[in-house]
Formats: C-alpha cells, structure tokens, sequence
C-alpha cells in the first residue's frame, strides 16, 4: 500500500539500489577518496558547472546545517520564513550547531518577500543585534510551491548587493526542476545560488544528500566542518553510487517527473470538487487540501497521509517518484466515496 | 586487491547487501516507526537484555558524540586515554557538540587504568574546574588490544562509587567478544556498562551505528539529542535491515572472527621474524610492528597500510571480515622478500 | 545635561558607590567566599524568601543567559514574545550559549499571552521539534509595560501544569514593583517564578546582576554554568557590596519611585496635548509616543532619545533614579516649544 | 591580614577607585560611547601603537575566550601547555565558547617549547585532526616565570611562518614587563604577538580587562562577539576610567614592581634555608616552595595560601601590589618559628 504522508515512504529506486550493489566489490580507499566519488562529484560538475565543491553528507539536516556553518560565523544570522524546514523541523539543529540565530519573516505561500528581508537589514552595524549573512529559501516550499528562475535571480541580486548569500534547501529540487521545466544549472549555478542543499532521499535514494558551494569565495574548510559534524561517512562509496546513477540517465528528472505528474492528477480530480479546496498552488509533489473532517476520518482508514488541522480539515498529500495513476485513481475514488458523490 | 589500511575499506558483506535488497519493498513509515527497526531493537534486547534503549545513528563520530551527551551537560568532563579516538580522531566532534572537556590520562598499550582515572577526581567540586562525569574506553582499544571482562567490571565499579558514567567506544566491539570468547552481555550490561556506541561498519555493514543505552537513568530525551545531531535518518529501515541480519545467526561474530584469525595469522607467520618487532599485542584485528625502512617501501608498492612513524619503522595492519588466509600469505611472502629471507 | 536614551546613561547613585568604597580595605578571600557576598544573599533571601538560590553575574545578558541555561538542555525552546530583550537585543547570546531555540509569540503591549503559549505546545513529544520547557517574560515589558501579580500567577500555573519553567527578565524589576506598589516576594516568589534575572544597573547599580534560583528544583550546578559561562568575577565583593546599600533601607524601591514618578509625570504632561499619542500605558519609567517628525529634529538638538520610527516619529524617552522634576519640565517646554504652543 | 593566596585578594588601589568615584557625573553615553573609553582606548595605543584595537570586557576568563574566539573556527585548535590557565582553570570555558579543541603539551618551568608545538603541526591537512591554527602563551607563566622578549619573538615567527597565531594571557603582562625590565610595546607589539588579554584585576584594578588585538587582519567583529560572549557592559566608563588611572602615571608598572619585588624579597629571606626549596625561578610576584609539613600546618593558622600538594608539602606564595616588606618580614619569621630556627 502506497502512503501519502511524505515522500520518505517510499523505498530506493530499483536501479539505485542495484548501483549500490554493483559498488560492493573491491576495497577501496575510505572517507571519499575513491573513484565513486571522484565519479559523482564530476556528475555534478556536469550538471551545474565545473567551479562548484560537492560534499557529500548522510541526510538533509545535515545538508542544511553544515552548508550553513561554511559561511556563518555565530553572530551572523539567517533570514527565512517561519515556514522554513530549517526552522520548524530540524529540532533547533542550526542553532546548536552553528549557533546563529534565525531572523524568521512570514511566508506568502511557503516564499520569502525581497521587502520582508529587507526590514530585517537596519540590524547590521547594530551589535547589540545579530549580523544577517544569510537568506535561506527552500525550493520547493514546505507548501510545494517553487521559486521561479526569475524570483531566485533577483533574490540573489539582492543578496549580493546586501552583502548577504544565498542558501537554498533542495530537499526537493528536482522537483522544482522539473515544475520549472528549466535545467538545475540555470535555476541554481546561473540565478546565483551560493550555497545548495541538493536532496535525493525524497526522490528515491537511500540516504546521503549533497553539498554544492557554487560561491568559490566560501569556505574549503566546510571538510573539517562536516567531520566535526558528524557526517563523513567511511564507506563513501555507497552514497556516491547512488548520486553518479541518479544523475546518469536523468533519473533524477524521471523520478521527480512520476512525483509531480501524480500530484498534478490529483489536484485535476479534486479541483472541481466543490466540498474540496485546493489551498496552495500544487506546483510540486505536493496537495495541500480543506476536506470535510468526516471524510479525514473515512480515509484515514485507508491511507496515510499528514492532518496539518483537523478543526479545519487541513491535510497534505505527497506523492512519492513510484506513486502510480492507479494510486491515484483508488485514493480519489476512496475521497469521493466518503464525500458520497 | 585487499586493503590493511582500515577495517572500513572492505564492501558490505553479501548477506548484509542481500538483507537490505529485501527490505526495499513497500512504504513504510520513516524514522524508525517500521517494523525493521521494532525488529532490530528487539534483536539488541536478545543480546544485551531487557532494559536497555536502541538509538541508530549514521556513523562511529555520531554514535560517540551522541551517546555521551545524552549523560552530559557541558561543564562536565570525559576521562579517557590520549589515545582515545573521541581525542584524536574526530576533529574536535565531542567538544563542538557537547561543550564537554576532554581530560586525558595517559595510555597502557591504549588502554587506561584506574590510578589515572582516580587523579583527575580531585577536581570534582571545585568551580573553576570541569566535573569529571564519565570514563571513556574503547573496545577494542586503538592499539588492537581488548579490555578483559574483570578489567571492565573494575572501572565501571569505581565509576558508579564516583558519581560517574562508564561510556564505551565499541567501533570494534564485535572483535572484542570473539577476543574475549565471549558474549556481549557478559562484557558489556552485566560488567557496568552505562552506553555503548555499537559499531558494525568495520565489521560488514554499509553505514549505521547503535547507541545502547544500558542505564536507565540516563535521559530518553536522546531522541531529541539525535534530531539536533543531524543524525535522523529518515528511510531508517535500511540502517535496522542491516542490523537485523548483523545480530541474527551471530554473523557480527563470525566476520570478527575471521577477521581476528587473519590478524592471528599473521602475528604467528611474522613474530619469530627477527627483523620484526610487534609492538602491542595482538588481541584483535590489528598488527601494529616496526619493520625495516627498505621493506616498507617494498611492500608499499602493493599493498595499503597505514605508516605511523616512517623513521621508526612503525606500521599498523588491519584485517577485515573478508580478508583470507591467501591474503596474509602474500603478504607475509612479499614482506620475506622485502626482507631477502 | 539628563539623557532619556535609556536609564544606562545614568551613573551610581551615591550612596551605592560609597558603599562599593568601604568595601575596598582588607584583603577578601576571592571568588564570593567573603563576608560581603554572604550578606547580600542573606538580603535577598529576606526579600524573597529562604529557599532560593542567589548567584552573581555581571551584567544582564549573562543573568538572562546563565539563568535560563541552568534549566534547560539544548533541544529544550524558551516561549518568549516577539519584543523580548532576549530575543532581538542580546546578538543571539541565549541561542549561542545555551543552544536552545526560541519559539517567538506575538507580544500584546509587550506581554505574552496563554492562549499563544498553549499554540507553541503542540511541539511537545515530536522529535522533529524542540520542546517547549521555558516561557520567559520580561517584567517590565520592554514597553514599560508591568504584569499583574494576578497575571504572573497565571502564567505560572499554566507553566507548572504544563512541566514548563516561568523565567522572568528582571532588568528593571525595582520599577515593576513599585508600579504594582507590591513587594518582590508577593510579585515573584510567591507568584510562582521559578527564575528571576535581578536587574541593577538601570537603577542606579555600577555593574553586576543576580540570578535567583526560586524554585528549588532546578540545578545547583550553576556555579560550574556561571564560571564556564565567563560570569565568575574574582573580587565579588564589589557586586556584592553594592547589592547590600541597594536592598537595605529600600534603595532600589526609592530609586525606581523616582524614575516611575519622572515617567508618569511626563506622561501627565503631554498626554493632553492633541499633536502627541503616547502609544502604551505607562507603568513604569519608560515613555513611548508618536510626535511630529518636525518635533523630532528640535527636541533631538538638545535632548538624548531613541528615536525607533522616524516615518511614524515614534520616540521612546526613559527616566532615570535621578531625572528630576526640573528635567521633565524643561524637556516638556522645549517640546512645546518645537510645538509652537 | 594580608593574603598571600592569589593577587586577587586585595582590594582596588586608591587612586584607581578615586578615579571611578571621579567618573561618576554625568549621563554617558553606554556601552563605551563615552569619553572615558575613548581616552582609555588612547592610553593603550601610546603605549602598544597605533594599530591596535582594543575591546573591554569583564573578566580575565573573558578576555582570554573572546579574543581566542574572534581568530577561530571550531575545527581549529590551539596549541598550550598542560598547565595554562585557560586549559585547567577556566571550567572548559573556551571549549563550550568557542568549540575548539586544545591541543596540550607538556611544560618546562610553565613554559612551551617550540619542538613541542612543531610536533602538533602534523596533524594540519588532516581532517579527521582538529587544525592547529592559535599557539598561546601565558605571560607571566602560571608558575611565575617569564618569557624572554627574544624567546616570544621566536614563538611568533615561528608561529607565523606556520600560519599560526600567537596569544598571550596577560594576567600578570605588567608583573612581566617589570621583570624583564622592558615595556609593553617591545614585550607585546614588537615581539610578534597577535592577540593580548591585559589583566589589571591582579595589579589593583577591580573589574574589567582589556582584548588588545595587534594583528590588524583579525576580524574587526569582535564587537559583535563580545555582545553575543556576554561581555559588553553598559556602564562602560567605570572599566575605562580604570585603565586610564592605571596607564598614566606607569601605576600599571608601580603596583608591579612592588608585588615583584616582595616576592623576591621572599625568595631572598629563604633560599639559603636548608629545609625550603623553591621549585621555580622566581621572575615575577608569585614563589613556590616546598617546605616542611608541620610548618604548613603552624603557618596556615594565620596566613592564607595555596598548598598544592599537602604530601609533598608545596605551597604557593603570591604577593600583591599592595603587600608590604612588614607582610614579608612577618612571615618569615613565622616560617622560622615554624622551623624552629
């Protein structure tokens, strides 16, 4: 049975994990310095340009936290949305790893506003405050949306002319890839993009997330950052494998495509339903939707998925890159049958 | 060609890689709410008793660094050896997190003893001073060499007479037992143990640690501790998959064995050589011997290992699960030509 | 010539710093082992009561800082309002040092409401999350505004009910008191704060805070926390000499009656004036109001302030122990002056 | 009665806390935006140079961690003798600050060898290594020696062609200037240092001390660390107006010689007593000795000091700015009574 909840419930990709397998052969040398990696760091290269680092680290906190660290001194603070992953739902890892402080703005469907960062710029100087150095946006949104290239570019303008870089969470950036129909180099390497957190878990790998510094002023240290920070892996190979097969053949793309495409169905089933509100673009992998609350319990039966508020009979639904139309199909069918239409 | 620079350069033994194959079939919910990992906890409860917590982390650094602060605040200290790999080897990982002082006595063939231990007590109640809170062993140590059962049920008595903790860096704890002949109940929860990091990459596995917390006074807030660490993983049934089949049919003990005996081997086949000296002795997987200049760089040419001391002559020797008598053999015959013998 | 900027710009009043001179003649055993420190805890235990615990600090970031870091782990989250000195004037010193997260709830005239506390629990048991183990309020608000007795009991009960801790910022905690025209144990003990800042230096103090520890519960270990939190001052007697003329003979209560009075009849004087909004009540020493930005460019030649809007020409003034009637009625002529009334 | 404890025994040297009383007039600006810092500020710059810059904060705890800090990430180390003051007696206050590892090495007479630091710059390049990045030295030595000029020249240029820094903590800087009868520029400046904790609290001041920072390529945001270290006082003046009486007039220098001398009038009175060995070059104001058991017990009734070690009988004397030749005659005689001679 397919689960909604999120896109971690599903498991590896088939060739992925027969890439991991196909790795399982010889000794090689531990921490990274093995042709896998050498392999996979070029793939990146490949795709967003040959002056980038690649890091490889074990999930997505980690990616965030430790990308962040590499330019941040403590005093120096991050502006995001109070909806961002990195701070609601890291249990305060950026905090107590790198210390500084997270200068939250509101959200207008999961995005940041250039004129809401902006406020938080009369801080600098002032040292009674904290530094902001940093815009952290997540792409796509906790709410599935996704920045256009053209809002990421002037982002980073405005970054860089603030003195300020650009982070971006890519737990989900293929899909946003794919929503763009554009290419990771333009939306990531060519709008500006400083520091990358480039996911793959949510997409059909096993673990291990990527580190891209696209920005060749920060930091060559960010190998001493990610040992103290618990995440250089000896066996390393086992996630480079991974990486060089997902970017290979586009699986990365194929992957998000499936996720997208089944999200895109649902809300095509749901949309003209009058008890049903679509209440977030579905721009990504992503539904967020009203339903009348007995309904939330009828399916609930049934299937997984994420209540945000039950008074308001909020829930989100994620579709995952092996979701099918049949899934769908079932799970609308099941909607309809509890809303008795 | 096989590797003597580290137990982690060998693959993922079949069985594991199989195991984890298998477990790539549904969805399941993430983070350890899976039946692979009930399974797996309940395996470690199979061996080391009833009472004791399971935490999974995703690497040796982590299950350190983890495992110890669930016990510490930060003006509390960790007594180890110099030689500790907490120390040494992990980039300053425990003091960056944990904010804890490491205190270090000196070693005996990597080991530390009681007298040591006792000396730093004298700073307990004085202000000015970090608290000495926890003693911190490896089994086995960095030298290869393994803590008797008595010797660990020594130190843990005087620890808990102390108002300390009795942490356990068991990266190698499977070598340990069959060093040992015998079972990690006996060596770990009945001698005193309060928190093992039980390691298993060394040892066969792709990635994944345990943290064992044996004490049950120590906080179960460690669920929150390895969120903030970075060290959640979300598809963790492939960490559990592992660990199941690890435990299962005693397959950590058979791959510590064999790569015990290699060590064993060796140690036989070169300590009547009288241009060679060994070291410490040799109790688990690791030869470290002095042997002449000329004859490293002969074997230099074919074989990985690790050199600590070039003019001295001093060199380590790590044997795997899947290293074979063939193995030693060449490389004993490749050091006797090196030595024209 | 008085400055309003804040009631920093003030001196010692003279009675404190006489006493900080009769202080200087023995040698004194260092560290607060001397007769000077024991007799200023025994004064404030005559104030609030036996059972709690005092501990000197330097300054008022560290008496917040170290206090809050006596209860809480760094996984733990303090509940505070938007406007909270901890928050947004202290450079991240809480997140830094302690590690914590703090959870951000919209301030009311710059106090904290149940109703958003009890939002901030739902994070409560999910490990994606911090967890909520403080609220923190600021008495006075940084508005000038003051808690009731009955308020503050209020937020108490709910904390305790909650297995939350009731931290309260004290820097101007003489001001509240009189402004309630209660004591501290009424206010603060047996209100049921657990942990009270003591602030000083706005009220006529040189240097030095004290943390009080009331509820008996929380660590004794915050003389390890002070000392690694760089707050140990080796010759104590001065903070402590310094606490005992301030707590005798009631000179904190008559130094805050002096700036309450001073604010209150500022207050008096313009708030009948149409072209002037003062835009809270004011309850203490501190003065927020709306004047013309014309206004503004006069008054600021001669006088001191923060100006904190100059679009909406928000001005904050602040009187101090030793702000005088004269100096209140020649800012008002020079303010009507710049009115042309 | 004199205590010969610790230099931190005495009380504040009259003209120092007539000077504070003299600052106490009118409203200032806070946190150092008066003109008594400014002048403070001055004073360092005649007697250091013009290219430093110079940062108060509170304690000599403080001092040292907050200029470590501004130089240094968290996988850096710093290279220091197993008995400086900042690796035992400051309760892990730079490991919890700053995060980084100190890397000890062993003492001669209190001092540091440059074989021993050149063998900890092996572990450079290594990432699973903290990288050593700060070398520091105290001046005077915690056992009262002294570093030659020429001996800090050598550290700092062998410091700097490492790509290390140099720090120094100044407890006793001035008790070093006296003893080498040079002054501070040649001492601090001229030799290479690139970061100084000047302590005045053991020479008569009491509170505050100075960060002088001499390397101009040292982060300007120290201003934003000591805010976010707890350090930035608001009542600024009363520190600086300290340091100014203390610089004019070479009080700094007087109150020096008078505890050196004192001491080496100690040292005169029972070197050629049979039954007393110092057991360290007495450079500077404090002398250790090892003397007869039963004489620690008769002189303890009357007299405060420090034994070490009650088996081997060794005590440590420590004479203040303000110990007089009468003090030392004193207790001479009652070591002899003790001794019976």
């Amino acid at each position: 049975m397919k689960m909604f909840l999120s896109d971690n419930n599903s498991g590896v990709h088939p060739k992925i994990i027969e890439a991991m397998v196909k790795a399982n052969e010889e000794h090689v040398f531990p921490y990274g310095n093995d042709v896998y990696t050498k392999k996979a760091e070029l793939k990146f290269k490949e795709l967003f340009g040959e002056n980038i680092d690649v890091y490889f680290v074990l999930n997505g906190t980690a990616a965030n936290v430790i990308g962040l660290s590499a330019a941040l001194r403590s005093y120096e603070s991050i502006i995001c949305t109070d909806s961002a992953h990195i701070n609601g739902d890291e249990c305060g890892a950026v905090e107590k790893f790198t210390g500084s402080k997270l200068l939250q703005v509101p959200n207008s469907n999961g995005k940041i506003s250039i004129d809401d960062i902006e406020k938080m710029l009369k801080l600098k100087g002032n040292y009674h405050r904290t530094q902001p150095k940093m815009i952290s946006i997540s792409q796509c949104s906790e709410f599935g949306t996704v920045y256009t290239v053209e809002e990421i570019k002037e982002i980073s303008k405005f970054a860089h002319e603030n003195d300020l870089y650009l982070h971006v969470d890519g737990s989900r950036i293929s899909n946003a890839a794919v929503s763009l129909n554009t290419n990771l180099k333009e939306m990531i390497t060519e709008a500006g993009v400083d520091i990358l957190s480039f996911g793959g878990t949510k997409n059909g790998l096993m673990f291990g997330e990527a580190i891209l510094i696209l920005n060749p002023n920060i930091s060559e240290d960010l190998k001493y950052i990610r040992k103290q920070g618990m995440q250089l892996i000896s066996k390393m190979r086992y996630i480079s494998a991974q990486f060089i097969e997902y970017l290979e053949n586009d699986l990365y793309y194929k992957n998000a495509k499936q996720a997208n495409d089944m999200a895109s169905l649902l809300e095509n089933e749901l949309k003209n339903i009058k008890q049903i509100k679509i209440t977030y673009p579905v721009q990504s992998n992503m539904v967020f939707m009203k339903i009348p609350k007995d309904v939330i319990k009828y399916i609930e039966n049934k299937y997984e998925f994420y209540t945000i508020d039950e008074n308001e009979g909020l829930i989100r639904i994620v579709t995952s890159f092996d979701t099918t139309e049949k899934d769908i199909e079932n799970f609308v069918n099941d909607i309809k049958l509890g809303l008795k239409i």
